[in-house]
Protein backbone atom coordinates (compact mmCIF):
# COMPACT_ATOMS: atom_id res chain seq x y z
CA UNK A 1 0.00 0.00 0.00
CA UNK A 2 1.92 2.94 -1.15
CA UNK A 3 0.80 6.39 0.13
CA UNK A 4 -0.13 8.89 -2.97
CA UNK A 5 -1.33 11.74 -1.83
CA UNK A 6 -1.73 13.77 1.59
CA UNK A 7 -4.42 16.43 1.40
CA UNK A 8 -5.87 18.97 3.94
CA UNK A 9 -8.47 15.93 5.31
CA UNK A 10 -7.47 12.46 3.70
CA UNK A 11 -4.73 10.14 2.44
CA UNK A 12 -4.99 8.57 -0.62
CA UNK A 13 -3.38 5.50 -0.88
CA UNK A 14 -3.27 2.90 -3.59
CA UNK A 15 -3.80 -0.89 -3.12
CA UNK A 16 -3.21 -4.15 -5.01
CA UNK A 17 -5.43 -3.92 -7.45
CA UNK A 18 -4.69 -0.63 -9.96
CA UNK A 19 -8.31 0.51 -10.16
CA UNK A 20 -8.62 0.62 -6.58
CA UNK A 21 -7.62 3.33 -4.32
CA UNK A 22 -7.93 3.22 -0.22
CA UNK A 23 -9.06 6.95 0.69
CA UNK A 24 -8.15 7.54 4.73
CA UNK A 25 -10.02 10.21 6.64
CA UNK A 26 -7.76 12.24 8.71
CA UNK A 27 -9.29 14.30 11.96
CA UNK A 28 -7.09 17.52 10.48
CA UNK A 29 -9.26 20.50 10.16
CA UNK A 30 -8.20 23.34 7.99
CA UNK A 31 -10.39 26.41 6.73
CA UNK A 32 -9.73 29.70 4.91
CA UNK A 33 -7.64 27.89 2.16
CA UNK A 34 -5.58 26.16 4.88
CA UNK A 35 -4.64 29.25 6.68
CA UNK A 36 -6.53 28.34 9.64
CA UNK A 37 -5.63 24.42 11.17
CA UNK A 38 -6.68 22.06 13.99
CA UNK A 39 -7.90 18.79 14.93
CA UNK A 40 -11.66 18.13 15.06
CA UNK A 41 -12.12 14.71 17.83
CA UNK A 42 -13.51 12.43 16.00
CA UNK A 43 -13.78 13.78 12.67
CA UNK A 44 -12.33 10.93 10.35
CA UNK A 45 -14.55 8.00 11.64
CA UNK A 46 -17.81 10.28 11.23
CA UNK A 47 -16.90 12.18 7.65
CA UNK A 48 -16.16 8.33 6.61
CA UNK A 49 -19.43 6.87 8.05
CA UNK A 50 -21.22 9.73 6.69
CA UNK A 51 -20.42 10.00 3.05
CA UNK A 52 -20.16 6.20 2.55
CA UNK A 53 -23.79 6.20 4.02
CA UNK A 54 -24.94 8.71 1.37
CA UNK A 55 -22.07 7.65 -1.66
CA UNK A 56 -24.22 3.76 -0.72
CA UNK A 57 -27.46 6.15 -0.75
CA UNK A 58 -26.93 8.02 -3.76
CA UNK A 59 -25.70 4.85 -5.84
CA UNK A 60 -29.61 3.19 -4.96
CA UNK A 61 -30.87 6.35 -6.67
CA UNK A 62 -28.84 5.41 -9.65
CA UNK A 63 -25.87 8.35 -8.80
CA UNK A 64 -22.36 6.49 -10.09
CA UNK A 65 -20.05 6.82 -7.23
CA UNK A 66 -16.47 6.38 -6.66
CA UNK A 67 -17.68 4.63 -3.44
CA UNK A 68 -17.13 0.77 -3.07
CA UNK A 69 -16.92 -0.22 0.52
CA UNK A 70 -15.94 1.14 4.47
CA UNK A 71 -13.46 -1.04 5.34
CA UNK A 72 -12.62 0.34 8.62
CA UNK A 73 -14.48 3.01 10.30
CA UNK A 74 -11.95 5.70 8.49
CA UNK A 75 -11.30 4.30 5.62
CA UNK A 76 -12.91 3.96 2.54
CA UNK A 77 -12.23 1.58 -0.56
CA UNK A 78 -12.78 3.49 -3.91
CA UNK A 79 -12.37 3.62 -6.97
CA UNK A 80 -9.75 4.80 -8.31
CA UNK A 81 -10.52 8.04 -11.01
CA UNK A 82 -8.82 11.07 -12.52
CA UNK A 83 -10.27 14.18 -10.25
CA UNK A 84 -11.71 16.63 -12.41
CA UNK A 85 -9.85 19.46 -11.19
CA UNK A 86 -13.07 21.78 -10.11
CA UNK A 87 -15.21 21.97 -6.91
CA UNK A 88 -18.51 21.93 -8.13
CA UNK A 89 -20.47 23.90 -5.35
CA UNK A 90 -24.19 23.63 -5.23
CA UNK A 91 -26.69 26.36 -3.17
CA UNK A 92 -30.02 26.30 -2.31
CA UNK A 93 -29.88 29.41 0.30
CA UNK A 94 -27.03 32.31 0.36
CA UNK A 95 -23.83 31.86 2.58
CA UNK A 96 -20.29 31.84 2.73
CA UNK A 97 -18.12 33.50 -0.10
CA UNK A 98 -21.35 33.60 -2.31
CA UNK A 99 -22.28 36.62 0.65
CA UNK A 100 -19.06 38.22 1.04
CA UNK A 101 -18.88 38.32 -2.79
CA UNK A 102 -21.96 39.94 -4.10
CA UNK A 103 -23.58 41.15 -0.79
CA UNK A 104 -26.60 38.67 -1.00
CA UNK A 105 -28.09 38.16 2.18
CA UNK A 106 -26.87 35.55 4.41
CA UNK A 107 -29.96 33.02 4.50
CA UNK A 108 -31.75 34.21 1.17
CA UNK A 109 -33.25 31.65 -0.31
CA UNK A 110 -32.03 31.40 -4.04
CA UNK A 111 -34.62 32.02 -6.68
CA UNK A 112 -33.01 28.29 -8.42
CA UNK A 113 -30.32 26.03 -7.23
CA UNK A 114 -27.18 27.92 -8.02
CA UNK A 115 -24.48 25.39 -9.51
CA UNK A 116 -20.72 27.13 -9.41
CA UNK A 117 -17.09 25.75 -10.81
CA UNK A 118 -14.61 26.95 -8.78
CA UNK A 119 -10.91 25.69 -10.16
CA UNK A 120 -9.49 23.02 -7.80
CA UNK A 121 -6.12 25.16 -7.52
CA UNK A 122 -5.34 25.94 -3.72
CA UNK A 123 -2.22 28.32 -4.71
CA UNK A 124 -5.07 30.44 -6.65
CA UNK A 125 -7.11 30.13 -3.86
CA UNK A 126 -9.73 28.29 -5.93
CA UNK A 127 -11.14 30.81 -7.78
CA UNK A 128 -14.38 31.21 -8.93
CA UNK A 129 -14.78 30.27 -12.59
CA UNK A 130 -16.96 31.23 -15.66
CA UNK A 131 -18.48 28.77 -18.15
CA UNK A 132 -16.48 30.37 -20.59
CA UNK A 133 -13.04 30.79 -18.06
CA UNK A 134 -13.87 26.71 -18.01
CA UNK A 135 -13.50 26.27 -21.98
CA UNK A 136 -10.92 28.37 -22.41
CA UNK A 137 -8.56 26.11 -19.59
CA UNK A 138 -9.76 23.39 -21.32
CA UNK A 139 -10.43 22.00 -17.88
CA UNK A 140 -13.38 20.01 -19.07
CA UNK A 141 -15.10 19.67 -22.20
CA UNK A 142 -18.55 20.85 -22.79
CA UNK A 143 -20.20 18.01 -22.52
CA UNK A 144 -18.29 17.10 -19.44
CA UNK A 145 -19.30 20.48 -18.06
CA UNK A 146 -23.03 20.19 -18.97
CA UNK A 147 -23.07 16.61 -17.65
CA UNK A 148 -21.47 17.64 -14.13
CA UNK A 149 -23.97 20.54 -13.74
CA UNK A 150 -26.98 18.20 -14.78
CA UNK A 151 -25.33 15.21 -11.98
CA UNK A 152 -24.68 18.44 -8.91
CA UNK A 153 -28.35 18.94 -9.80
CA UNK A 154 -29.89 15.65 -9.64
CA UNK A 155 -27.36 15.30 -6.52
CA UNK A 156 -29.09 18.22 -4.71
CA UNK A 157 -32.73 16.80 -5.23
CA UNK A 158 -31.92 14.11 -3.41
CA UNK A 159 -29.78 15.22 -0.90
CA UNK A 160 -32.19 18.04 -0.09
CA UNK A 161 -35.04 15.85 0.39
CA UNK A 162 -32.86 13.62 2.35
CA UNK A 163 -31.36 15.80 4.90
CA UNK A 164 -34.99 17.59 5.24
CA UNK A 165 -36.24 13.98 6.44
CA UNK A 166 -33.20 14.34 8.97
CA UNK A 167 -34.71 17.91 10.00
CA UNK A 168 -31.69 19.52 8.29
CA UNK A 169 -31.53 22.31 5.95
CA UNK A 170 -28.98 21.48 3.25
CA UNK A 171 -27.77 24.73 2.45
CA UNK A 172 -25.07 24.30 0.19
CA UNK A 173 -22.47 21.73 -0.70
CA UNK A 174 -19.36 20.79 -2.64
CA UNK A 175 -18.85 17.98 -4.76
CA UNK A 176 -15.34 16.83 -6.85
CA UNK A 177 -16.31 14.50 -9.79
CA UNK A 178 -13.66 12.61 -11.39
CA UNK A 179 -13.14 9.85 -14.75
CA UNK A 180 -12.67 6.48 -14.47
CA UNK A 181 -10.70 4.07 -16.86
CA UNK A 182 -13.55 4.20 -19.34
CA UNK A 183 -14.14 8.32 -18.98
CA UNK A 184 -17.58 7.77 -17.03
CA UNK A 185 -17.82 10.70 -14.62
CA UNK A 186 -17.95 9.50 -10.95
CA UNK A 187 -19.05 11.62 -8.45
CA UNK A 188 -15.92 10.98 -6.03
CA UNK A 189 -14.34 12.79 -2.89
CA UNK A 190 -16.30 13.03 0.19
CA UNK A 191 -19.74 14.05 1.41
CA UNK A 192 -19.73 15.49 4.99
CA UNK A 193 -19.73 18.37 7.32
CA UNK A 194 -16.64 19.64 6.41
CA UNK A 195 -18.33 20.10 2.79
CA UNK A 196 -21.51 21.02 3.20
CA UNK A 197 -23.06 23.54 4.77
CA UNK A 198 -26.13 21.76 6.96
CA UNK A 199 -28.74 23.83 9.40
CA UNK A 200 -30.64 22.41 12.20
CA UNK A 201 -34.11 22.89 10.53
CA UNK A 202 -35.88 23.28 13.72
CA UNK A 203 -33.32 26.11 15.05
CA UNK A 204 -33.75 29.67 13.74
CA UNK A 205 -30.83 30.64 15.79
CA UNK A 206 -27.85 31.67 12.89
CA UNK A 207 -25.32 30.65 15.53
CA UNK A 208 -27.19 27.46 17.13
CA UNK A 209 -28.27 25.94 14.03
CA UNK A 210 -24.83 25.47 12.58
CA UNK A 211 -24.05 21.77 12.41
CA UNK A 212 -21.29 22.07 9.73
CA UNK A 213 -17.70 23.15 9.57
CA UNK A 214 -18.76 26.76 9.95
CA UNK A 215 -18.42 25.76 13.82
CA UNK A 216 -14.53 25.37 13.24
CA UNK A 217 -14.54 28.62 10.56
CA UNK A 218 -16.19 31.04 12.92
CA UNK A 219 -15.16 29.22 16.00
CA UNK A 220 -18.31 28.45 17.44
CA UNK A 221 -17.64 25.76 19.75
CA UNK A 222 -19.57 22.45 20.23
CA UNK A 223 -18.29 21.34 16.53
CA UNK A 224 -17.84 17.53 17.62
CA UNK A 225 -21.41 16.95 18.84
CA UNK A 226 -22.63 19.16 15.64
CA UNK A 227 -20.64 16.23 13.63
CA UNK A 228 -21.95 13.40 15.49
CA UNK A 229 -25.32 14.66 15.45
CA UNK A 230 -25.13 15.02 11.74
CA UNK A 231 -24.20 11.24 11.69
CA UNK A 232 -26.99 10.33 13.91
CA UNK A 233 -29.46 11.26 12.07
CA UNK A 234 -27.79 10.63 9.16
CA UNK A 235 -27.43 6.41 10.03
CA UNK A 236 -31.45 6.64 11.57
CA UNK A 237 -32.63 8.20 8.60
CA UNK A 238 -31.06 5.34 6.58
CA UNK A 239 -32.23 2.61 9.07
CA UNK A 240 -35.97 3.69 8.88
CA UNK A 241 -35.62 3.97 4.82
CA UNK A 242 -34.07 0.16 5.07
CA UNK A 243 -37.20 -0.83 7.82
CA UNK B 1 -25.08 73.04 -13.76
CA UNK B 2 -25.07 71.05 -10.60
CA UNK B 3 -22.93 68.61 -10.20
CA UNK B 4 -24.78 65.09 -9.65
CA UNK B 5 -21.60 62.48 -9.00
CA UNK B 6 -17.60 62.77 -8.48
CA UNK B 7 -15.97 59.77 -10.04
CA UNK B 8 -12.31 59.28 -9.93
CA UNK B 9 -11.89 60.12 -13.47
CA UNK B 10 -14.87 62.10 -14.18
CA UNK B 11 -17.62 64.64 -12.50
CA UNK B 12 -20.94 64.57 -13.91
CA UNK B 13 -23.12 67.47 -14.08
CA UNK B 14 -26.66 67.94 -14.78
CA UNK B 15 -27.72 70.51 -17.46
CA UNK B 16 -30.80 73.08 -18.54
CA UNK B 17 -32.39 69.64 -20.14
CA UNK B 18 -33.48 66.53 -17.79
CA UNK B 19 -32.72 64.45 -20.49
CA UNK B 20 -28.95 65.60 -20.97
CA UNK B 21 -25.66 65.15 -18.56
CA UNK B 22 -22.26 66.99 -19.46
CA UNK B 23 -18.82 64.91 -18.35
CA UNK B 24 -15.99 66.70 -17.05
CA UNK B 25 -12.77 64.49 -17.87
CA UNK B 26 -10.37 64.86 -15.34
CA UNK B 27 -6.51 64.36 -14.81
CA UNK B 28 -6.92 62.04 -11.90
CA UNK B 29 -5.77 58.54 -12.17
CA UNK B 30 -6.44 55.69 -9.89
CA UNK B 31 -5.48 51.98 -9.91
CA UNK B 32 -6.61 48.68 -7.71
CA UNK B 33 -9.85 49.54 -6.46
CA UNK B 34 -8.34 53.60 -5.93
CA UNK B 35 -5.72 51.91 -3.48
CA UNK B 36 -2.86 53.92 -6.10
CA UNK B 37 -3.69 57.44 -6.75
CA UNK B 38 -2.39 60.07 -9.36
CA UNK B 39 -2.20 62.51 -12.05
CA UNK B 40 -2.34 61.92 -15.34
CA UNK B 41 -0.96 66.06 -17.26
CA UNK B 42 -3.74 66.15 -20.32
CA UNK B 43 -5.34 62.81 -19.85
CA UNK B 44 -8.60 64.53 -19.38
CA UNK B 45 -8.63 66.00 -22.65
CA UNK B 46 -7.42 63.11 -23.97
CA UNK B 47 -9.34 60.70 -22.92
CA UNK B 48 -12.45 63.07 -23.85
CA UNK B 49 -11.04 63.48 -27.15
CA UNK B 50 -10.66 59.54 -27.99
CA UNK B 51 -14.05 58.76 -26.38
CA UNK B 52 -15.84 61.53 -28.12
CA UNK B 53 -14.12 59.97 -31.66
CA UNK B 54 -15.27 56.71 -30.81
CA UNK B 55 -18.53 56.93 -30.02
CA UNK B 56 -19.08 58.73 -33.03
CA UNK B 57 -17.10 56.50 -35.35
CA UNK B 58 -19.38 53.12 -33.48
CA UNK B 59 -22.30 55.71 -34.41
CA UNK B 60 -21.44 55.57 -38.01
CA UNK B 61 -21.37 52.07 -37.50
CA UNK B 62 -24.64 51.76 -36.18
CA UNK B 63 -23.75 51.14 -32.00
CA UNK B 64 -26.15 53.75 -30.07
CA UNK B 65 -23.98 55.45 -27.73
CA UNK B 66 -24.75 58.36 -25.07
CA UNK B 67 -22.55 60.75 -27.15
CA UNK B 68 -23.84 64.09 -28.08
CA UNK B 69 -20.99 65.82 -28.88
CA UNK B 70 -17.89 67.49 -26.88
CA UNK B 71 -18.75 70.68 -25.89
CA UNK B 72 -14.78 71.40 -24.63
CA UNK B 73 -11.65 70.08 -24.76
CA UNK B 74 -12.42 67.85 -21.57
CA UNK B 75 -16.11 67.93 -21.71
CA UNK B 76 -18.73 65.90 -23.60
CA UNK B 77 -22.31 66.35 -23.25
CA UNK B 78 -23.57 62.97 -22.84
CA UNK B 79 -27.78 61.48 -23.02
CA UNK B 80 -29.05 60.79 -19.20
CA UNK B 81 -29.02 57.45 -18.66
CA UNK B 82 -29.57 54.80 -15.63
CA UNK B 83 -26.25 52.85 -15.56
CA UNK B 84 -27.00 49.18 -15.01
CA UNK B 85 -24.41 48.51 -12.54
CA UNK B 86 -22.03 46.07 -14.79
CA UNK B 87 -18.49 46.33 -15.91
CA UNK B 88 -18.80 44.56 -19.10
CA UNK B 89 -15.31 43.41 -20.38
CA UNK B 90 -14.50 41.76 -23.61
CA UNK B 91 -11.13 39.82 -23.63
CA UNK B 92 -8.84 39.01 -26.76
CA UNK B 93 -6.31 38.67 -24.85
CA UNK B 94 -5.47 37.17 -21.62
CA UNK B 95 -3.57 39.78 -19.05
CA UNK B 96 -4.81 41.49 -15.88
CA UNK B 97 -7.12 39.87 -13.41
CA UNK B 98 -7.44 36.81 -16.00
CA UNK B 99 -4.36 36.20 -15.63
CA UNK B 100 -3.86 36.43 -12.32
CA UNK B 101 -6.57 34.30 -11.08
CA UNK B 102 -6.82 31.27 -13.47
CA UNK B 103 -2.99 31.31 -13.93
CA UNK B 104 -3.15 31.95 -17.76
CA UNK B 105 -0.21 33.13 -19.54
CA UNK B 106 -0.36 37.10 -20.12
CA UNK B 107 -0.40 37.43 -23.86
CA UNK B 108 -1.96 34.41 -24.60
CA UNK B 109 -4.47 35.00 -27.46
CA UNK B 110 -7.80 33.46 -26.47
CA UNK B 111 -9.59 30.67 -28.53
CA UNK B 112 -13.05 33.45 -28.62
CA UNK B 113 -13.37 37.03 -27.61
CA UNK B 114 -14.17 36.54 -24.11
CA UNK B 115 -17.31 38.54 -22.81
CA UNK B 116 -17.00 38.84 -18.94
CA UNK B 117 -19.35 41.01 -16.51
CA UNK B 118 -18.19 42.12 -12.94
CA UNK B 119 -20.64 44.13 -10.11
CA UNK B 120 -19.89 47.42 -10.68
CA UNK B 121 -19.58 48.13 -6.65
CA UNK B 122 -16.81 49.69 -4.80
CA UNK B 123 -17.12 48.03 -1.62
CA UNK B 124 -17.67 44.78 -2.77
CA UNK B 125 -14.29 45.73 -5.05
CA UNK B 126 -15.98 45.05 -8.55
CA UNK B 127 -16.79 41.33 -8.17
CA UNK B 128 -16.65 38.74 -11.27
CA UNK B 129 -19.95 37.60 -11.79
CA UNK B 130 -21.25 34.36 -13.22
CA UNK B 131 -24.95 34.53 -15.85
CA UNK B 132 -26.66 33.09 -12.87
CA UNK B 133 -24.79 35.16 -10.15
CA UNK B 134 -26.39 38.15 -11.71
CA UNK B 135 -30.05 36.12 -12.47
CA UNK B 136 -29.89 35.78 -8.91
CA UNK B 137 -28.62 38.99 -7.97
CA UNK B 138 -31.69 40.98 -10.41
CA UNK B 139 -28.95 43.28 -11.80
CA UNK B 140 -30.40 43.30 -15.26
CA UNK B 141 -33.02 40.99 -17.13
CA UNK B 142 -32.18 37.90 -18.77
CA UNK B 143 -32.90 39.85 -22.15
CA UNK B 144 -30.78 42.40 -20.95
CA UNK B 145 -27.96 40.16 -20.08
CA UNK B 146 -27.88 38.82 -23.62
CA UNK B 147 -28.32 41.65 -25.85
CA UNK B 148 -25.35 43.41 -23.56
CA UNK B 149 -23.23 40.66 -24.59
CA UNK B 150 -23.81 41.12 -28.02
CA UNK B 151 -23.80 44.41 -28.04
CA UNK B 152 -20.19 44.11 -26.69
CA UNK B 153 -19.10 41.39 -28.90
CA UNK B 154 -20.25 43.62 -32.28
CA UNK B 155 -18.27 46.94 -30.72
CA UNK B 156 -14.97 44.60 -30.05
CA UNK B 157 -15.04 43.25 -33.78
CA UNK B 158 -15.23 47.70 -34.70
CA UNK B 159 -12.58 48.14 -32.24
CA UNK B 160 -10.80 45.62 -32.89
CA UNK B 161 -10.42 46.20 -36.77
CA UNK B 162 -9.91 50.09 -35.88
CA UNK B 163 -7.07 49.92 -33.44
CA UNK B 164 -5.60 47.36 -35.94
CA UNK B 165 -5.61 49.86 -38.49
CA UNK B 166 -3.58 52.69 -35.76
CA UNK B 167 -1.49 49.73 -35.48
CA UNK B 168 -2.73 48.65 -31.92
CA UNK B 169 -3.98 45.33 -30.54
CA UNK B 170 -7.07 45.68 -28.25
CA UNK B 171 -6.35 43.18 -25.82
CA UNK B 172 -8.79 44.21 -23.73
CA UNK B 173 -11.57 46.98 -22.50
CA UNK B 174 -14.35 47.79 -19.98
CA UNK B 175 -17.77 49.04 -21.23
CA UNK B 176 -20.34 50.41 -19.39
CA UNK B 177 -24.05 50.67 -20.92
CA UNK B 178 -27.23 52.92 -19.63
CA UNK B 179 -30.98 52.64 -20.30
CA UNK B 180 -32.26 55.95 -21.38
CA UNK B 181 -36.15 56.94 -20.68
CA UNK B 182 -37.39 54.59 -23.34
CA UNK B 183 -35.49 51.86 -21.85
CA UNK B 184 -33.19 51.34 -25.08
CA UNK B 185 -30.21 50.12 -24.05
CA UNK B 186 -27.28 52.53 -24.70
CA UNK B 187 -22.91 52.64 -24.63
CA UNK B 188 -22.31 54.99 -21.88
CA UNK B 189 -18.89 56.24 -19.77
CA UNK B 190 -15.42 56.35 -21.96
CA UNK B 191 -13.40 54.56 -24.37
CA UNK B 192 -9.99 55.52 -23.54
CA UNK B 193 -6.79 54.27 -22.75
CA UNK B 194 -8.47 54.53 -18.81
CA UNK B 195 -10.62 51.53 -19.87
CA UNK B 196 -8.73 49.50 -22.56
CA UNK B 197 -5.66 47.68 -22.78
CA UNK B 198 -3.63 49.05 -26.29
CA UNK B 199 -0.06 47.19 -27.04
CA UNK B 200 1.41 48.74 -29.82
CA UNK B 201 1.31 46.30 -32.52
CA UNK B 202 4.78 46.87 -33.95
CA UNK B 203 6.45 46.26 -30.10
CA UNK B 204 7.11 42.61 -29.08
CA UNK B 205 8.85 43.71 -25.91
CA UNK B 206 6.28 43.19 -23.31
CA UNK B 207 6.65 45.98 -21.67
CA UNK B 208 7.73 48.80 -24.27
CA UNK B 209 4.51 47.85 -25.80
CA UNK B 210 1.90 49.33 -23.19
CA UNK B 211 0.17 52.39 -24.59
CA UNK B 212 -2.85 52.45 -21.68
CA UNK B 213 -3.70 52.72 -18.08
CA UNK B 214 -1.03 49.57 -17.15
CA UNK B 215 1.81 52.07 -17.45
CA UNK B 216 0.28 54.02 -14.38
CA UNK B 217 -0.59 50.60 -12.73
CA UNK B 218 2.66 49.26 -12.92
CA UNK B 219 5.55 52.58 -12.59
CA UNK B 220 6.33 52.07 -16.21
CA UNK B 221 6.74 56.01 -16.76
CA UNK B 222 6.68 57.75 -20.25
CA UNK B 223 2.47 57.57 -19.41
CA UNK B 224 1.43 60.70 -20.84
CA UNK B 225 3.33 60.11 -23.80
CA UNK B 226 1.42 56.37 -24.31
CA UNK B 227 -1.52 58.77 -24.16
CA UNK B 228 -0.95 61.12 -26.83
CA UNK B 229 0.49 58.47 -29.27
CA UNK B 230 -3.15 57.15 -28.96
CA UNK B 231 -4.75 59.51 -29.42
CA UNK B 232 -2.96 60.85 -32.35
CA UNK B 233 -2.99 57.82 -34.10
CA UNK B 234 -6.84 57.17 -33.40
CA UNK B 235 -7.38 61.04 -35.07
CA UNK B 236 -5.37 60.64 -37.96
CA UNK B 237 -6.84 57.46 -38.86
CA UNK B 238 -10.30 58.58 -38.19
CA UNK B 239 -9.30 61.55 -40.94
CA UNK B 240 -8.14 58.94 -42.97
CA UNK B 241 -11.26 57.42 -43.03
CA UNK B 242 -12.84 60.56 -44.12
CA UNK B 243 -10.69 61.53 -46.73
N1 LIG C 1 -11.73 8.16 -6.23
C1 LIG C 1 -10.70 9.01 -6.23
N2 LIG C 1 -9.65 8.78 -7.04
C2 LIG C 1 -8.60 9.63 -7.07
N3 LIG C 1 -8.50 10.74 -6.30
C3 LIG C 1 -9.51 11.01 -5.46
C4 LIG C 1 -10.66 10.18 -5.39
N4 LIG C 1 -11.52 10.72 -4.49
C5 LIG C 1 -10.92 11.83 -4.03
N5 LIG C 1 -9.71 12.03 -4.61
C6 LIG C 1 -8.75 13.10 -4.36
O1 LIG C 1 -8.01 12.75 -3.19
C7 LIG C 1 -7.73 13.89 -2.41
C8 LIG C 1 -8.41 13.74 -1.07
O2 LIG C 1 -7.71 14.36 -0.07
P1 LIG C 1 -8.12 15.78 0.54
O3 LIG C 1 -7.51 15.80 1.90
O4 LIG C 1 -9.58 16.06 0.40
O5 LIG C 1 -7.29 16.71 -0.48
P2 LIG C 1 -7.29 18.28 -0.71
O6 LIG C 1 -6.60 18.89 0.46
O7 LIG C 1 -6.53 18.42 -2.01
O8 LIG C 1 -8.75 18.69 -0.83
C9 LIG C 1 -8.29 15.07 -3.14
O9 LIG C 1 -7.28 15.67 -3.94
C10 LIG C 1 -9.37 14.43 -4.02
O10 LIG C 1 -9.60 15.21 -5.20
N1 LIG D 1 -24.63 58.92 -19.90
C1 LIG D 1 -24.52 58.74 -18.59
N2 LIG D 1 -25.58 58.97 -17.75
C2 LIG D 1 -25.46 58.76 -16.42
N3 LIG D 1 -24.34 58.34 -15.82
C3 LIG D 1 -23.25 58.10 -16.59
C4 LIG D 1 -23.29 58.28 -18.02
N4 LIG D 1 -22.06 57.93 -18.49
C5 LIG D 1 -21.31 57.56 -17.44
N5 LIG D 1 -22.00 57.66 -16.29
C6 LIG D 1 -21.53 57.38 -14.92
O1 LIG D 1 -20.84 58.54 -14.48
C7 LIG D 1 -19.71 58.17 -13.68
C8 LIG D 1 -18.46 58.64 -14.39
O2 LIG D 1 -17.48 58.95 -13.48
P1 LIG D 1 -16.24 58.00 -13.16
O3 LIG D 1 -15.20 58.90 -12.64
O4 LIG D 1 -15.92 57.11 -14.30
O5 LIG D 1 -16.94 57.17 -11.96
P2 LIG D 1 -16.45 55.85 -11.19
O6 LIG D 1 -15.33 56.25 -10.29
O7 LIG D 1 -17.70 55.44 -10.43
O8 LIG D 1 -16.07 54.86 -12.26
C9 LIG D 1 -19.73 56.66 -13.58
O9 LIG D 1 -20.39 56.26 -12.40
C10 LIG D 1 -20.53 56.25 -14.81
O10 LIG D 1 -21.17 55.01 -14.62
MG1 LIG E 1 -10.51 17.89 -0.15
MG1 LIG F 1 -15.42 55.01 -14.19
Amino acid sequence: MNKLYEGKAKILYSTDEPEIFLAHFKDDATAFNALKRGQIQGKGEINCTISSALFRWLESKGILTHFIEQSTSNEMRVKAVKILPLEVVVRNIAAGSLCRETGLAEGKILPFPLVEFYLKNDELQDPLLTKDRILILEIVTPEQLEEMKNLALKINEHLTQFFADCGITLVDFKLEFGVDSQNKILLADEISPDTCRLWDSSETDPLARVMDKDRFRRDLGKIEEAYQQVQQRVLSQLSQLKS
